[in-house]
């Protein structure tokens, strides 16, 4: 099937008909969609290799952490009472006992009128309640410590459990392992951890105008962008990704690779021409895998209205639009959510921050759909951050790379003015 | 030399002097050293492998992009001129010579008052100017079309050198690439591209009181979170890490680590105890090394003042303190532009956006120094993000596990206000 019959033989008429059809799902109903996809598997790794990926276990304190009273400070070990109406006209007198080693359990421990010399991480010896600073004491002579100020119980001390408490929670499964979170993993003593495995992503490119991007496109024909554009936003979002390469507007062919993909892939992305022909051509190759349902046909996004998600064999099928703006706005609004959810990220970790900034010019806009408009930020005179539109067509590469971040013009809205506060999305 | 050295050799009025001497760097002065390291080595990699690299060669536009004229519509492709004056309920009658086959050389010219099929993304035939869409129009036979609405000259076509015109300077080396820079390579062509080399970061913990992580730890002792934590932040920075484990607080094992790091690493990271000890230890030791300069010597930031920066044989290496949250925070704040310069990124990829918030209470500061305040984000009553600081210690990691972000709090203020609008950085 290619294009041109799709032109001539449902005519024009028809077309207009099969506009009526294509009907937009509403935003929320499509996100509600994404728990029905399930989680990808599990796996073990070590935690050195785990960073931003996601937990799939609960992780529980099995010890006090840190297990024993720290020192934070250099200075002397000390019952606080010792210190109690010391000042610099009234120095309390104590006599240093010894020190204690780093690493080490004190030899001794501390009665009242005594301290111990004590670094910035040592153990606190028994008796001990607080550290008094280097700084508000003197050495009168090696076994005599004067002391100018009085200390509170606990002062530049960590408790045994102050960090965490046995058999607390410490991370929940479907955590974002950030480098804190790693560093926790280090120190309840886990060297190896279970998460989720990376989703794995399959990206078809469809068009026959299309050709592999070492060859030097003939007139007509164009480099298959949306292969690299796609992968490298599912790479970026946590997936693995495998390229089916580029099939032409054909049934079987493009049957026979979203067979293979599906048999091996979590998730497929379809990038289609932006013809109405290829659109059709794609829902009528889905619509005959086994098993197949499509699930969104149209979404009220511009760019990105073509959009389709399908289920086949419990697997979910994005047909995005070819155009490479629109396929990345996509992506980026609403197939990573997919992702995320995929990879078995809590959705408490796939909230994502916008900058605000002041809009440099008025932006016209429908109502009825949402408008995601490119924006480069820049200083303005007076230093405030401002977004400046970038002006182009969806299907230039030109206008993402100039792009800092997208805005967000809602359904209801008609348009935005200058000066207006804008929340602008990195991309 | 042990800790307890330090405590009593120099005399604790010695080391009262020498606070005199721990002169801290302003950071503007701290960050213009960055340019004195280079950058690293350049590699040729796929551009699948590409996301988030530095690029390290000028990409040039080889030809116009896309190079010939397309359609953005499904449509008929005409002179502009054919459908001036048409309308409603007067539409300009054309004659339909053909279509264009997707990814083909139309297969003739068109004509004044001709028009051909053409399908979004398709080649325009010479003599047309403009694609008008199929829903402003009517086929009345398959060989004549009523148009109902004039079109504009160049409506709804992209121009040949639209994206990039040839000799176009398209991206400039130091390029952080983003999945749409790998697409504007694959758009030009290139499978590959000349990046700058992941900088290779040795990390070395010290610490007397420091075990390995699958160990148990036994009383007085800790597990090495650094070693953890600073390896994900240094990759999560795009870097490669390599870990020289636990070093003694003594001389000659960190003289010896430092040296094999010095020889396989572009920067070294060392993360000390944060014990007066423990960092004279770490400056006697870098003093030692062939061509050494400290650079740096103490940083008005907290947590954080401690900082160590040096060079030797050209390379960086850094003291970092060794409460968990202090090394995260100066890494986080100051080593990772280092990185990112040694990385070889354009100074004006390293922004970074921070998300404004309503502080939830107010906090006290010391002037003359600069505080990052740990603090978690969540939507207030009225909808309205607020940045709630995190209470703890700074060598308590689960302080950083629930924060969200950093607020900084300027040399030459005194605290915030409840209330007031504050700028977190993610972390």
């Amino acid at each position: 099937m290619e294009i041109q019959t799709v032109l001539t033989a449902p005519g024009i008429g028809d077309l207009r008909e099969m506009e009526g059809f294509f009907r937009v799902t509403p935003l929320d109903r499509v996100f509600a969609l994404a728990k029905d996809f399930g989680v990808v598997e599990t796996e073990h790794i070590p935690i050195m290799e785990a960073v931003f990926r996601i937990l799939a276990e609960p992780i529980v304190a099995a010890t006090d952490l840190p297990g024993f009273a720290r020192s934070t400070m250099d200075g002397y070990a000390l019952s606080a009472a010792s210190t109690f109406g010391a000042s610099e006209s009234n120095p309390a007198l104590l006599e240093i006992t010894g020190e204690i080693r780093m690493g080490k359990i004190p030899e001794k421990r501390i009665n009242p009128g005594e301290a111990m010399r004590i670094a910035t991480g040592a153990m606190m010896p028994e008796g001990a309640d607080a550290v008094i600073m280097v700084e508000y004491t003197e050495e009168i002579d090696p076994d005599s410590l004067e002391i100018y100020r009085s200390v509170a119980p606990g002062t530049n001390v960590i408790a045994k459990d102050e960090d965490f408490k046995q058999d607390t929670l410490a991370l929940k499964p479907g955590t974002r392992l950030r480098p804190q979170e790693i560093g926790l993993l280090a120190a309840l003593g886990h060297t190896g951890v279970h998460v989720f495995k990376k989703p794995r992503v399959g990206i078809i490119s469809t068009g026959d105008e299309l050709c592999e991007i070492k060859e030097t496109p003939v007139a007509g024909r164009i480099r298959d962008i949306n292969t690299y554009t796609l992968s490298a936003m599912a790479r970026a979002a946590g997936a693995q990704t495998v390229s089916y390469g580029i099939i032409p507007d054909e049934f079987e062919p493009l049957l026979d690779a979203c067979k293979q993909c599906l048999s091996e892939s979590d998730m497929i992305i379809i990038s289609g021409g932006s013809s109405v022909g290829t659109r059709d051509l794609t829902l009528s190759v889905i619509e005959s895998l086994p098993d197949a349902e499509i699930l969104v046909h149209g979404i009220p996004v511009s760019p990105g209205k073509p959009t389709i998600l399908a289920r086949a064999g419990g697997k979910q099928l994005w047909g995005l639009p070819g155009h490479v703006t629109s396929a990345m706005v996509v992506f980026n609004r609403i197939v990573k959510f997919f992702l995320e959810s995929l990879s078995g990220m809590d959705p408490s970790f796939t909230r994502e921050f916008s900058i605000p900034a002041r809009l440099s010019r008025n932006i016209a806009s429908a109502k009825g759909r949402i408008d995601f408009i490119r924006v480069r930020l820049y200083p303005g005179e007076d230093g405030v951050l401002t977004a400046e539109p970038v002006p182009g067509k969806s299907g230039l590469i030109r206008t993402m790379v100039a792009a800092d971040g997208l805005i967000e013009i809602g359904m209801n809205t008609e348009g935005l003015e200058k000066g207006e506060e804008v929340a602008v999305i990195p991309i």
